[in-house]
Order: C-alpha cells, then structure tokens, then sequence
C-alpha cells in the first residue's frame, strides 16, 4: 500500500482538511516587505508554510517557477522541500513524461534525488511512459485528467469512437495501472460538474484538485464532490489566492496573518463539507 | 520568420544532413574509458559532439537524463549546451506543458534562461498550455504528435468522433497555432507508414522523427517521408544506438572515432535520399 497515500489520508482524518497549498513562487510577485531577505524566494515560502502548517495536508511545489531561474532556482526548490513538514504529502508538480527509459530518469530524478512524496504526469503517451511512475508503490502519481484551464475542450473533452470522451478513457486507464493504491488523477474544480461523475467511475483513485481561487472554482463543491466514499482521498490545491493575498504588509508577520487568516478559512469550509 | 528553425534549414541544406544527436547521456552506460575523467558525463558530451559535429544538423539535450542527477546534472546540461557549435539547432527534450501562466515560466527557463533554441511540448492541456511557448516566434516548438513507444497506441491512436485519429487533430491544431513557422511536431520514424500522410496534412510544420536506432524505425523511410516539398524541415534523432556503440575502446581517440563512423554512415545514407 501506498506510504505517501496513508500519510496524506492520516492528515486528512486528523485535521478535516484537503488544503494542498501550491507553491508556485513568481519573484515578480512576492510581496515588497520580502525583498530585503537575502533570499527572497526562500524566505516568502518559509512564511508560507509556517503561516498554513496547521491546516495544510500537502505542498505542491510546481517546478517551473524554480526552472526559471535555472541552477538558482532549483537550489531554492530543494531548500523549500526541506521546509515541508514531514507529516505533509510533497508533491512536485512537473507534468513530466517520455518513452519509458527516460520517464525513469524523471522518477528517479524527483522520486529519489529529491525524495517528493508525489509527482505529476501527463498522460498522453500512454502506459509504457508513466509505467516507471507507478512502478515506485510507496509514492502517489497523479496523471492528468480533466485540467482546469480553457485548452481542456481541445483534446481532453474530446469525444472519442464509442461516445466516452478523451480525459473519461484516461481516468479508466489510470485505474487500471495504478499500483497497490498509488494512482491519483487530476481533475480541475472550474469542472464541477463531471467531478462527482469522474469520482464516481474512479472510486480508488487519488484526486488532486486546483482551479479554486484565482482560476474560480468552487472550494465547496470540490469538497464534496472530490473526496472518496471514506471522505479522504482528494487535495484541493489553492496556489496564487492564498499566497498572493491583496494589500501591503508592513511586516513579514502581517504577511503570515494574512495568508494564515485564509488558510483557516479554506479550512473551516472544507471540515464542514466533511 | 522563425530564426531557428532558418538555422536548421540552412544546415539541412548546407550539408544534406538530417542528423540530430540525441545527448541522453545516462552515467551508467558511459564507455569505461571515460571513467577516469574528472567529470566523465561533460567529457562524454564533448566527445560525443566532437565526433558528430562535420555531420549533424541539430544537438537534442534529454533534460530527463541531467535532472535525474539534481543540480549537479543540471550544471552538466548547461556546459553541454555551451558546447554545442552555434550553427547547430539546440534542442531541449523537456516534453514539458502546464496552464499558461505556469508554461510561461518553463518558456522563460528553456528559451530565455538557457537560451535553447527549440523546446519539445506536451499537448494534452489543449491551447493556452502551449501559446506561451508559440509566442517566441524566433524559437521551434516540438509539439508530441506521434509518439515512438508502443504506449502511442493508448491515447494518441485513439480513434475521435467524426473518424480521425487523436494525433491528427493534434496535428492540425498545431498547424493552426504555428507562428510565423515556429512549428513543429514529434512524430516517431517507428510509425513509417503513417509519417508520409502526417506530412502531407501538415506542409508547414518542422518534423523531430526520433525511433531510428535502438527502437527500430528505418533511417531511409524516416528521411523520404520527413522532409517537406524543400527537401529539409526535419531532423532525425539518434541517440543511443550513436553515442553507445558496441565494443570497448583502449583510449577517448578510439571511442570518437568509432561514433564518428556511425554518424558519417547515417549521414551518408540520408544524403542519398536527399
């Protein structure tokens, strides 16, 4: 059985909460009371997690915004996975996947050279690409299901011979390869409405939900709708609307007020839908 | 006009070489004669390119291979792009792709930070997951079509509504998004016998045709049906069965002279076709 899906679902139970707080750190977008630390990008995540430690289950640290800086960058995506709390699911969103000889350099790469907990994939290369992420039965691998943004019409909701669409034949493939409970999907909160469809065909699946906050799902519904018949098994990730909070702060404590005053009301909302 | 993909053209023709060298430099699989290096990974790349150099088009860095090694390897991709001559096309093999604002960022890492010039995509998250990598209009962007692996016939050959294939309406979409001819898909030279009507449904974009080699596709057919009505705008990806020949080799000389050969055999049989 999966390690990192007992670890997510023992925070689930213990603390009522799915809050999964996405990482996605923009230097361009780290409050001005920052930039005086030596190191801006590491010191905004430190406030991060400190400020939404008692709620969060899981930190989901997306990859780009440290490639972006290069060498730089990635120095401070690997001091921030030591900031995670070991009780918390890490989970690197990397939307990684190639022909099997080199997925198993990215498993490797993010399953044991960093030691996440977690990692995204995307799928459309079919099982002998994501075959070497399954095949590490302790971790949780979410593939991309049905995404949050407006380019899911493109393919995923696409309608195939036979009448299922693209992202529904995706979540049964998932299903199938999924390893000893280490299969998880993707599915966007801004798609509500397919989502208690898509838990109900994927009962044993993990899910990992963006799309609440700044891209306009519903936390509520999500809630709802994503959680397994045990009411665990599922993540809502808030990124930019919890850790990008509007006003100016005065002090890296009124900073960490904010986001903690926002990560209690996610929280609040989410333990009474549970 | 895409200056890259003029870069590669003007190569095409200046050598009638299709070649593209594929450094999925795997530490495990480096000659014994590397061993004693100081750092073998960047001695094999360099040897690599010094052997190929008279005959390849295009240099593809795996990033899968570097990350697999965390920062250290990334170091060694970054010495490895700065070794590739500057008349050749550098690729980064990233597969990468996310909701836009989050592409921007891998967008900014590949063509801005290290300076690449053409980058492989995902396209499963539809449209707005790659326009922030079409904006670049003096780049190439790779889009994944047809893949080589057997895993393609999961998703990719999957059969839509309306009677075409998943990877055709890939193929067209991409046509569509193009920019100012900065397009390009991936289709594997193990698919032969569709890559001929894959062209011709698409006259405008640049092929990346890896699977010749160590899985199997014919370098011949792969050239014949890659090339666009100009005789160029394609490359075709050769990475293991190149840089691993077989044998042992009693000096760095001897291993360059026997990856030299190989190039130059591929070389010639393209220039044929050509």
């Amino acid at each position: 059985m999966s390690a990192a899906r007992n670890k997510a679902n023992q925070r689930i139970a213990a603390l009522k909460s799915l809050l999964c707080v996405g990482l996605d750190t923009d230097p361009g977008k780290i409050p001005e009371v920052f930039s005086s630390c030596p190191n801006p990008v590491l010191e905004f995540n430190r406030s991060v997690i400190r400020a939404t430690c008692d709620s969060a289950v899981s930190y989901k640290i997306n990859t780009a915004f440290y490639e972006s800086r290069g060498i730089e960058g990635l120095r401070d995506m690997e001091a921030t996975l030591r900031e995670i709390p070991g009780e918390c699911l890490a989970i690197a969103d990397a939307k990684r996947a190639d022909i099997g000889n080199t997925s198993r350099m990215y498993a490797r790469a993010f399953f044991e050279h960093w030691s996440f907990d977690a990692i995204t994939v995307a799928p459309y290369m079919g099982e002998d690409s994501l075959e070497p992420f399954f095949s590490y039965s302790d971790k949780l691998v979410f593939v991309l299901c049905l995404t949050s943004n407006a380019g899911s019409a493109d393919f995923e909701e696409q309608r195939l011979e036979g009448g299922e669409m693209l992202y529904q034949r995706v979540l049964d493939r998932v299903s199938g390869w999924s390893c000893g409970g280490n299969g998880g999907v993707v599915v966007g909160a801004t798609k509500s409405a397919m989502l208690a469809d898509i838990r109900s065909r994927a009962p044993g699946l993990f899910f990992l939900i963006p799309g609440v906050g700044a891209q306009g799902g519903s936390l509520e519904e999500a809630a709802e709708a994503g959680v397994d018949a045990d009411r665990c098994s599922a993540l809502i990730n808030i990124s930019r609307s919890l850790i990008y909070p509007a006003g100016t702060f005065g002090s890296i404590g009124e900073y960490e007020e904010a986001v903690a005053l926002e990560a209690r009301r996610v929280h609040e909302a989410v333990r009474k839908v549970l």
